[in-house]
């Protein structure tokens, strides 16, 4: 049993129970999870209520359903906003460093690998660990520099058809997508959450050398259901692309499980080897293979800094893109569309005026302006649907990239304490505390690590190019579209004025 | 002698002094008019001074020059105004009947004739006075129903020139305009004081039968000397053009005095003569001669009723453009253009970060970044130059309409005045006020006045069918330019993008 605190109106169509205050309600079950329970009224109605709005009477619970799905809980329906400006709760100033990757994802992985946080570097600097053979990522000299290993076919794959699914009874509805590879060309459905369990497995074994950007939110701002889900979706399958582009992540053991499972059986069992994985962290450097001389660690530290001070300088770029477009993208669907609809009403309304005339030889001038009146009603429509026809994917693609460029920082970070442990060399070889072997040790594998960090820049690079080509190519298309429709339009309008 | 009450901050090149509070100045002209004083201050220097800024010690006083020339003055310069929307102050939605033509003016006609203030329509409906042959004005029945008697060529002129005098020993300067009609094709020079005069010449006699639009405001605002020239002179040539293009108004005396005098001696006789018009207010009926038979004056009110009901609804119709227009103006000059040089810069910053990468093949991408980065910055001047390539036109002749039906108001108050007093006619007969033969007088007269007013609606509709068609042709033509060079720019831009 439980008291009533606070009134609650259930959403409609979400399973939820209208309660009142100073109602008592019965538990019928405690473990819903999300920071729900399920309770019953005094009417029977069954549905779910917060946590927080109510207070337990007794300990004693009559539970009806144990826990068992509890993991299972994937609150992935609450807390849609809406919202005036582009539907992108990061693109203000402050958003990046509070809900971006690396801040959240940091504590996540520290917590998680305590061993790892503990140690810091030398994990790697000063391992002894051998290198097992299948796990070898070599690093080759390519034009531009040092370059991972590129497959001869790129994987790619499609997320689409999302399809709601439902548990507990039906009392929560989820969403399931097809990810068809490729590569087998076979589709296999995950859940949200199973994305967010693959991009787990990827932070805690890459991002020491390779920055793996966020999933998408987990509460993408939507108005709509539909929205919400072709949003969450189409960010989803920017993020897989990115991942399938990817030369190391691409051909790893756990994307080519989560892509290509057969069935239930070996999910469940490639889940829990993925989980098991110890080559993460800082680890991940002890696989890599550059083919190159080493590396001078005063190299190394130039090489870090220029990558750090031009992901920061990109980071500001990008960011300013996002705010000048998320102003045009307001101004676009706000006050835009309706000054063009005023000024086709004001044509209008002058055009019946000027038909209550009386005056002979009047229709020419009232259809023309009338015409002219609804060619700007309708390029009021154009100018509000245009940025989803364009800067949506500027606004798209720069998200993307303030969420990759915010994993950088901890990515170089872990380059940065690498190279200070390797400064430290003499001076723990004086205090005996690493022999002068080790110390050598470091120095190679400081190299290693810039050889990966030059490697994944280049990666990047490649990768900025056709990005930022494409994006430009893409709204620019549109806009040069937009504009000539418009022209057009208003050349027909003209068409129909006559001063004989 | 006077002593000065505030401070006063002298105007640079205005001939102004400065003075202080409590500071004795000389009075050297008290003539100068326009509220200015002319008076010498302790150092011996010179200029003009607000007449209320000052308290004279003496009545008697030291005038150097005498107020021989106070009827030439003309503060035309004062009270430039600067704004950020439309240059109209007129086109807020209180401005018309305050400062439009009817209600100021009719104060001012009615103060000069107060003969005609005390008799209203009876002057004429009940006047005995013969008609001059040579100033008849015939009414014929046209196509549209009665129409003025038009002209096989029609007058217009053209405003030009605008230059430079000095009066008063160059204490103060004007505008002289040449104005130069197509029938002589010989230039004659005119101030802004002497349209002035027109103006009122026009309205003290047409007015009770045709609406005389103002002339654009004394101060028209303007940021810059010559950007208020070229507006006066755009707004008087509107005026003239639309003054040459009424037929009774072009072909009568004071208008052909004013585009045609010979001479000066030739002017002042005219002016002279002119002033001592007597077929002015309602007597301007009395030359009036209609072809048709005479009209029911059931009819006659049917049709000033119709008249009145269009006239207020385009009044609205033309305030809405207006109200809709001044928006647009100031959303096209002032956030927009900003907005697109936001993006501008945006993009030509991320090509700058780019170009830093260190990366090679850069340059395709960076180039073409910072042409299409540019290319917004050029859309953005072009967004602020176009209102004055087009919107500007629209908002010229909505001005101009909205002049001209602010003067309809009245117009149309002396018929309904008219026809009130020919309503009262059997009560005038059986109080002996009247005889039989006056009341059936009257009703023919209001006949006249009727026709009258048709003719001049059927003018106004024609012109106001050749004015709104020739603007929206205008308009459109210029937006269809601007939306083809913005899609020209942007699909120029857009080649140089490629994604190999």
């Amino acid at each position: 049993m439980a008291k009533v605190l606070y009134d609650f109106s259930a959403e409609p169509g979400n399973n939820e129970l209208s309660v009142k205050e100073g109602e008592t309600i019965t538990i019928t079950n405690p473990n819903i999870g999300g920071g729900w329970i399920e309770a019953q009224n005094s009417r029977g109605d069954v549905g779910l209520v917060p946590e927080d709005y109510i207070e337990r009477l007794s300990s004693a619970c009559t539970c009806l359903t144990s826990g068992a799905e509890d993991d299972e809980w994937d609150d992935e329906w609450d807390d849609m906003k809406s919202t005036s400006g582009y539907p992108e709760s990061e693109s203000g100033d402050s958003g990046a460093i509070q809900r971006g990757g690396h801040a959240s994802s940091m504590k996540i992985s520290l917590n998680k690998f305590p061993g790892f946080s503990k140690s810091g570097p030398e994990l790697y600097l000063l391992t002894k660990q051998p290198i097992k053979s299948k796990d070898r990522l070599p690093i080759y000299m390519g034009e531009v520099g040092p370059v991972w290993s590129y497959p001869t076919t790129q994987l790619d794959c499609v997320v689409a058809d999302p399809k709601k699914g439902s548990k507990m009874y039906g009392l929560k509805s989820y969403i399931e997508y097809q990810v068809t590879p490729n590569t087998t060309n076979r589709p296999v459905n995950h859940r949200y959450k199973h994305f967010d369990w693959l991009y787990e497995r990827l932070l805690d074994k890459y991002r020491s050398a390779i920055p793996i950007p966020s999933l998408p939110d987990k509460q993408v701002t939507g108005r709509f259901e539909e929205e919400f889900i072709k949003m969450r979706m189409e960010r989803l399958q920017g993020w897989m692309t990115r991942m399938c582009r990817h030369p190391v992540i691409s051909n790893s053991e756990v994307f080519q499980l989560f892509l290509s499972y057969k069935d239930e059986r070996d999910w469940k069992t490639g889940k829990r080897k993925a989980e098991k994985d110890e080559t993460v962290g800082m680890m991940i450097f002890s696989t890599i293979e550059p083919e190159g001389p080493d590396l001078d660690p005063l190299e190394v530290e130039q090489k870090c800094e220029q990558f750090s001070r031009f992901t920061k300088a990109m980071d500001d770029g990008v960011k300013e893109i996002l705010t000048v477009g998320n102003e045009h993208w307001k101004r676009c669907t706000g006050p835009l569309p309706k000054e063009y609809q005023r000024i086709g009403k004001a044509f209008q309304n002058l055009s019946s005026v000027f038909t209550s005339s009386g005056y002979q030889g009047e229709s020419t001038l009232t259809d023309a302006m009338t015409a002219a009146g609804k060619t700007y009603e309708e390029i009021a429509l154009m100018v509000a649907e245009q940025p989803k026809k364009d800067l949506h994917f500027v606004m798209e693609t720069n998200n993307e990239y303030k969420g990759l460029l915010g994993c950088f920082p901890d990515t170089i970070g872990f380059h940065k304490a690498a190279i200070d442990k390797v400064k430290e060399g003499d001076q723990l070889v004086a205090t005996s505390k690493i022999t002068p072997q080790d110390k050598t040790m470091m120095a190679k594998r400081v190299s290693v690590m810039s050889y990966a960090l030059q490697a994944e820049m280049n990666h990047f690079h490649s990768n900025r190019i056709y990005d930022y080509n494409r994006v430009m190519q893409l709204y620019l298309e549109e806009q040069v579209k937009f504009y000539e429709t418009i022209a057009a339009k208003l050349r027909q309008a003209h068409s129909q004025f006559t001063t004989m």
